[in-house]
């Protein structure tokens, strides 16, 4: 179904399945999410899930300065650094980290503690790993692609801030800043990258590594979440509901 | 004298030390600059120091986006993402890129076959490359320690300006932007690096890798220039002109 020796697929139908692999696995499908969805999640693991995801939130200025470095495109580069802007900011306190740290201090946490990432699970550290890695040994186009998750990004981000304000209204609608910042900027980053990865992805080998590397992606984030549900006295391990559908490996 | 197993080198004498191996080696010194400066070099030597020196140019906002990569301190990424942006600019024809190429058409180059780098001399390539590699397989210290021919940087500027304007006036003065842009920002550069460098490099080893570093980076930066001495009929070769000082293995 998927071999990589024939010929591109058209740029729709390429879309279509970035998107339907991806919609398929991302982690909005998660029981702990669905729990934090429905407002049944307690304080402690609010508490675990923000902790962990700070070291998530770490990686991203890391990775995308890698995909920075991979370009040798200014216009490309130009365009990719608002990335980490976006999360390091204009000056301190500005940008997405001091954003997630303040949200941090709103569910209880102690803000030094989670900056530090001493407590972040050993399993979440090696997914959010695994992804610089990703990004690190991939040509640019197939890092990009791992980026693609932002696509799912706004839609989840929404229903967060509407989940979290009405069922843990004890943090405070300011501490949901981060989610609210992500909304646009994931659409537009989304957008971007999507558009980039259809542009270059030039062969059927390079598409079928791009939808790789995003499904790689999305079994990041699953993991990530699965880790904290587990520590957090949960099951784990269960995968994305349509398990039977073939998985590619990336 | 530099054994790499002592107690760690004294603030200041760890600075008179890069300070004095980077002035003893820097290109300012090659006779193709020594030429440059003194306004003997034909039009056809300038031309081709402006296309040979473009390739380095391109590969300033990559090593620097390496560095970036290698950070987990959103100030000091928030610090050194300014570098990139003062090459690539905030948008289109605005950074030291463009400046670049607006200096190659004013000595009568194709701007086009400039920017696509296919007429680099391949000693030209394999010396900025290795400033790539370099930066990217060395620790974050190290790998900035390598910027620190900045600190001589200034002077170099000013001096080139002079001259230009007064032996090259068919240049134009319009078209030495990018030089004029470099004296406060390579001060700043370097002044931000050497802080760094100095309160970062904790060990007598790590001290000796950013002082191995800095004597690489101006090999790389000599070569260059005598590449494009010897593709213009010149003599190569001779290197810096205290040959008989002993020269650390970074």
């Amino acid at each position: 179904m998927s071999g990589s020796d024939g010929a591109p697929l058209s740029p729709q139908v390429f879309v279509d399945r970035l998107r339907e692999e991806g919609v398929r696995r991302y982690h909005d499908q998660h029981p702990f999410h669905q729990r934090m969805h429905a407002g049944t999640l307690t304080r402690a693991e609010l508490q675990a899930w923000t902790l962990n995801r700070y070291y998530y939130q770490t990686r991203i200025p890391i990775k995308d300065a890698i995909i920075v470095s991979k370009s040798e495109d200014p216009a490309f580069r130009r365009a990719w650094i608002r990335r980490i802007v976006d999360h390091d900011g204009e000056g301190p306190e500005t940008g997405g980290l001091a954003l997630w740290l303040r949200l941090a201090a709103a569910v209880g946490l102690d803000r030094d503690e989670v900056a530090s990432c001493r407590s972040v699970l050993p399993g979440v550290r090696f997914a959010c790993d695994a992804y610089v890695t990703l990004c690190r040994e991939s040509p640019l186009c197939v890092a990009v692609a791992s980026s693609l998750t932002e696509m799912f990004a706004p839609d989840l981000m929404s229903k967060r801030i509407a989940a979290w304000e009405e069922h843990y209204p004890w943090v405070g609608a300011e501490a949901l800043a981060y989610f609210r910042a992500r909304v646009p900027r994931a659409r537009r980053d989304g957008d971007e990258g999507l558009a980039f990865v259809v542009a270059q992805a030039s062969s059927r080998a390079l598409q079928e590594a791009c939808v790789g590397a995003l499904i790689r992606k999305t079994e990041i984030l699953w993991h990530l979440v699965d880790c904290v549900q587990i520590a957090t006295g949960g099951a784990g391990g269960a995968g994305p509901p349509a398990k039977a559908a073939p998985k590619a490996q990336p």
